[in-house]
């Protein structure tokens, strides 16, 4: 299949990521440009090791032979203290989720802010940016947020339980961003927000199998919103079950999950993945590969699965 | 390609390793096979650690997925006390060259015993294996004298620089091989013992590009007697073309290196390789894939490069 210096070695660093589809997904892709490559999620929950032992991982990968690495929750933000080198959108963002491993130095790079980008111009494509109330600024809801403001949010509001540090991450962005409005909001104030919005997007793990409901009240959702979630497992959250219903333009959780992926390949290969190719893999993955499910109207858009919160969500991000 | 479930991580731990052909061999058997598997050098050279450190490596190894790795100097030693069981006969030669990774637990055995036997009972097929002298007594000269004398060797005389580890290795092997008469002799005496000799056979450096000459004095030799080195870079040794030019049966050094290979990749997958295949590769990586080389009459023998004491012939021999 190819020679050993077109082979790559990767892995995924997190806690309860033993599932994740992003293995699967880039060595699918990976066969498609006959490289040979091998993904090893290295699950934090599975090997007994705490998130601050991401820095000694990293090192063992690097003298193991490994090219890279995917960086999920909870060490995100612990890794950046190992690296060499920080993209200035990942250092924006404070958050890393690909680090390469090149002459022996880490670089890092944050392909969810990209991976929500890519998927939104996919699939939300020609909507209204305008007003959004995001839900939950964790790691991936920080991603988002930059992607929305990125993609051209006027007035981006952000609800968290923890009322700080959305106010912290409305600040910081705020500040990079000073033509648009970013506010943090409690989660009384979310229904005049919603109301006034042009979308509403979900970044907290609720949806998620062991995390059910939806992240605010569905009764508030109205068909001009356009809608879109970080959660793909499942992809059917009532969130996205109830947008749909409504006739809302939707971003189902399966394309920031495809899009960080697509791009994670691209940054640690070199070569240009086929985004639809990837799309309809993870949909045959998901066992959500019927017709219908990505009939033209609601299709191919890379899109989320990561959240502010949960470990589930953050390892469904990858 | 294939399944997670079927997906491969190997590497290799010794100094000076990263040009070995063993990675090459095992991923080209594996294509055949469909199984993703990826084989990575590591190198302690390159890396900058001490073989100490082949415990360290092989836990982050595990943590990181690997399922196996091959172990060659200056770790076949080293790396003993760091696995949770131990293979009889790698216990017996007090050497391990393949450590597999199974539920946690490391479980070492070695193959350049097995694969010197391989490749002399496919290549040296019918000789009298008899009265040997043997050059060279180290980690790889342990598991061919074990071979030797698995394989019907009456005496078996062992030269080495080192007059004290040979006869340390000389009273442990003939402890347990009571109907044989196993020796440490002196360089001197050598002569002498040849000349009653029905094989000779070569498990130092010497004779490679960087130890250059013979291990003893060409002339000694006869065409009656059968010749096997472990040297495989190059396979043409002065011992090996001086035996040819004799008519001696010869089993080059790329036996060996190959046997250990086709039972380590047996060993880490389960499946059954294609030696004659893995052969052929091996000879086409060395540039010796000529018409001539493996003609009928010295043909497919797995056979050695493995010796005692150079770092360059034990990275050579895995």
């Amino acid at each position: 299949m190819s020679t050993r210096s077109e082979s790559y070695l990767v892995g995924l660093i997190g806690d309860g990521i033993t599932e994740s589809l992003t293995p699967p997904m880039h060595e699918h892709e990976a066969d498609h440009h006959g490289l040979r490559y091998l993904y090893r999620p290295v699950d934090l929950a599975v090997i007994g090791r705490p998130g601050v032992d991401v820095g000694e991982l990293l090192r063992a990968g690097r003298d193991l032979g490994f090219n890279a690495f995917n960086i999920t929750h909870p060490c995100k933000q612990l890794v950046l203290e190992h690296l060499d080198e920080i993209d200035p959108q990942a250092r924006a963002i404070q958050a890393v989720n690909t680090v390469l491993i090149r002459d022996g130095k880490f670089g890092g790079f944050n392909t969810d802010c990209s991976g929500f980008t890519r998927g939104f111009e996919h699939g939300l494509d020609g909507v209204t940016v305008g007003r959004v109330v995001q839900f939950g600024s964790g790691g991936a809801g920080s991603a988002v947020a930059e992607a929305l403001l990125d993609l051209g949010a006027q007035r981006l509001s952000l609800v968290d339980m923890d009322l700080s540090r959305a106010a912290e991450r409305a600040e910081e962005l705020a500040a990079r961003y000073p033509d648009a409005t970013v506010e943090a909001i409690s989660a009384e104030q979310a229904p005049e927000r919603i109301a006034a919005a042009d979308g509403v997007v979900n970044a907290t793990p609720v949806g998620m199998h062991h995390h059910p409901g939806a992240p605010f009240d569905l009764g508030l959702l109205r068909a001009e919103h356009w809608v879109a979630d970080v959660v793909y497992l499942p992809m059917d959250t009532p969130l996205v079950r109830a947008a749909r219903d409504l006739g809302c333009q939707v971003l189902d959780g399966g394309h920031m999950a495809v899009g960080q992926a697509v791009d994670a390949f691209a940054l640690i290969t070199g070569e240009t993945p086929d985004s639809a190719r990837m799309r309809a893999h993870f949909l045959e993955l998901t066992g959500q590969d019927t017709p219908g499910v990505d009939a033209p109207g609601t299709v191919p858009v890379e899109a989320p699965a990561a959240t502010d919160s949960g470990r589930a969500v953050e390892g469904g991000a990858l």
